[in-house]
């Protein structure tokens, strides 16, 4: 375990009212007293009190920043370990150097995500709760974040404790007749072990049901507008990002090529990919070639086809349509404030289940059943008020899924009359695959993968 | 004075392991109170205490966050009223669920720059030093953040107040001569009072010669790269970005159109502006034509026009050095690994006493000796180790210069023997104009002005 005093600053780049660097570790309140000056020794005060003093260059004694410095002993902090927060004036360079006093001070570098991984290895939360936490952060709707919170709380925790004592009971039943078999029938124990299979399975298939909306509250629906130029895409997408607070998301490196945007639609958050070429010009189809609107489709979730009302269909708009069939897709015909000669009935034809919304983006009219039928495709009409814990998490869909086919194969097993040491050796499978996500028994480079992931200064 | 409670995200929006909310006025403990759920009333806890807790939904009472809360009683704090820090886990969403929470629980959402404002107006700063926070905030290279802090500490406000002291004890004694002219020879009181006046303006003049390099630290050096195609422009922007780490700046709604980067050039921030455009192609001049050029050189602090050596002067060069005459430049001759055919000394001869630098960027050679020029040219070498009052805002220098020109009318009045009571006025108004620098009987509006250029939070 590693026990070094470490500082990074925790709040995001940019211009701010506040920047907070964090520091944790045996050492936290002696680094930062080393370089700040106020009325009292920082190693004098009372645990989670609050001073007002000055970040001093550790050798020039030049001020750097006026700051107040935030004390909390350990235990009861983020670590578990003394935490010292120091709250600068905003802004990235008179940040960067305090972290460098603090730095040249003592203390070593943050890596993305330690103050949270010390959390876990210290015992104050565990894994499924620590990846809530980046959940949280990253969330782009309030259920998103409702989901991610529950999360962080220990909803999901809890409920895959009481899987594992289940399993954990059922073991010890089992191992009763497996080690003393002249104590039951063999066939009694058979049903009740079947009994509690069934009943843990019926679980774990309930909890994976929720994995798909869990998914999309998380990660966003990768959607993408498609159709001929001046169909109105860029139009759409306005609309969409007006009507609903969007979220500009830079990947940095990237910022030219590639600009995602959120957008919350009833609660479920959209990504628009490739908004910058849709936004640079009305002819990106035109442009770019039906071949990369082919390529976009294959990496969308859901692919918003839009068509002209105002015109019939062309040999693209059929190339599109053809190019739809194996995606989740709605097509939106736009431009109904102008006289019909698109065939709608021939349009229906071609797209057969998929649906069909009708607007005008010009006279401001349709967007809200745009709306409704995404809802509809993703949530089934049930995205307001459910109340069940989510799994969200591809890592914990696929421990899930593991642990499924354990307990699906000590049922069979169990079925066939098969050695009830082979059950055993399914439901102890089951056991440590449920327990991978909570972080027990978890290898420790899964462990670095899964916080390299967290931002820096978490 | 406005006395309601206010509150804000106080750190940037975005990704990151902690979101600072504040909230400031009569009521602030209690406003956060009404949705904070802890071990303990905060209405009940001591001043600068921090205290862990989570704050609710006001209706449903809904977790939405976990939180750190540090109370702050009046008046040792930021803006001398109750204050109370709520730090969230990061994030966009969740974040934004608390400061609506703490909205419907009382307080009013602040406007930019108005916990600074408040600051000011409860006396614990002046106008000077709340400027300086911002310039602070916005400081581009360590240089202009020391300069930026210096002011925030009082530094300028304690020179100006000394000033306006000395123009006050010349007043009386002007005064006493006015009211009581027996008591004195006219000609020793304007002996002494011109003695007095030239020190005044001597100092004035001072401050005023440290302007333009502070008003360069303060904003930077916008600089313009033109030049032919294939001049090396693209790589020139990159190298200087790569050797001096580069913070970009996306100006939001615009992000598209332009991108400026800061690179700090021994400790000069110099703003490379348009470097979309270079970065997109090569070819910016021959696209965008050289009339564009043109209008970029305009609005530049400094020029690098770029040269081949390895090729003739061209007519486009001949016109890019003719649109250059009138710029702060420097001429970048790039290539310098290839065969010589360009003709130095008629470019010498075209530009006479602009600076010339030959390097070669493909050989990493020279980009030292261009940097050195840069200095030469904005700080004649003395960049390091100054240890001068710095003004670098607009509004002061224009202040100072109004004084300046009060105190020289004074002089000229002296000894043109005009009666003393002219004099009087032109002191009077200069200690006025030194009054604005450090915000006394400033307007009302002009205070609002200056504060709306804060950011969200401060």
């Amino acid at each position: 375990m590693e026990n070094d005093t470490i500082a990074a600053i925790s709040t995001p780049v940019g211009e701010g009212g506040i920047a907070v660097i964090r520091v944790s570790g045996p050492e936290a309140v002696e680094v930062v007293d080393r370089v700040y000056k106020g009325k009292r020794s920082l190693t004098e005060v009372d645990t989670h009190t609050v001073h007002y003093g000055h970040i001093l260059h550790p050798e020039t004694k030049e001020v750097l920043d006026e700051v107040l410095v935030t004390v909390m002993r350990a235990p009861r902090t983020f670590t578990r370990e003394d935490v010292v927060e120091v709250s600068c004036h905003g802004g990235v360079v008179p940040v960067q150097k305090v972290l460098k006093s603090l730095l040249t001070a003592g203390a070593r570098l943050a890596e993305p995500g330690e103050f949270t991984k010390r959390a876990f290895l210290n015992g104050r939360i565990d894994l499924s709760q620590a990846e809530a936490v980046i959940d949280l952060i990253r969330s782009k709707t309030d259920r998103a974040a409702r989901v991610a919170m529950d999360q962080a709380r220990g909803r999901l925790s809890r409920l895959i404790r009481r899987l594992r004592q289940e399993i954990l009971e059922t073991l010890a039943h089992l191992a009763v007749n497996v080690d003393y078999p002249e104590y039951d029938a063999e066939e009694l124990t058979g049903k009740m072990l079947l009994s509690r299979c069934r009943k843990i399975e019926g679980e774990i298939v309930r909890l994976l049901d929720t994995a798909r909306q869990g998914k999309i509250l998380r990660d966003g629906i990768a959607t993408v507008i498609v159709g001929r130029p001046n169909v109105g895409k860029s139009s759409l997408l306005n609309a969409l990002v007006q009507e609903n607070k969007a979220i500009v998301t830079d990947i940095p490196g990237t910022t030219r090529d590639v600009i995602e945007e959120y957008v919350n639609v009833r609660g479920i958050p959209l990504r628009l990919v490739d908004t910058a070429g849709i936004r640079e010009t009305e002819d990106v189809v035109e442009r770019i070639g039906v071949e990369r609107s082919r390529r976009a489709l294959e990496q969308a979730d859901l692919v918003l086809l839009m068509l002209n009302y105002a015109e019939p269909l062309t040999e693209d708009d059929r190339k599109l349509l053809e190019a739809l069939r194996l995606h989740t897709a709605i097509v939106v015909v736009n431009k109904t404030d102008l006289e019909g000669r698109l065939d709608l009935e021939e349009v229906r034809r071609l797209i057969g289940d998929t649906p069909l919304v009708t607007l005008s983006l010009k006279e401001e009219r349709g967007l809200d059943r745009l709306e409704e039928a995404i809802g509809e495709l993703f949530f089934a009409g049930r995205v307001e008020g459910t109340d069940a814990t989510y799994v969200s998490n591809v890592r914990h869909i696929h421990l899930l899924e593991q642990a499924l086919g354990n307990v699906r194969d000590a049922i069979a097993g169990i079925e066939g009359n098969i050695p009830l040491d082979m059950v055993e050796i399914d439901l102890k499978n089951a056991w440590q695959h449920l327990g991978e996500i909570i972080g027990e028994a978890v290898a420790e480079d899964l462990i670095d993968q899964i916080f390299s992931q967290f931002c820096l200064g978490k």
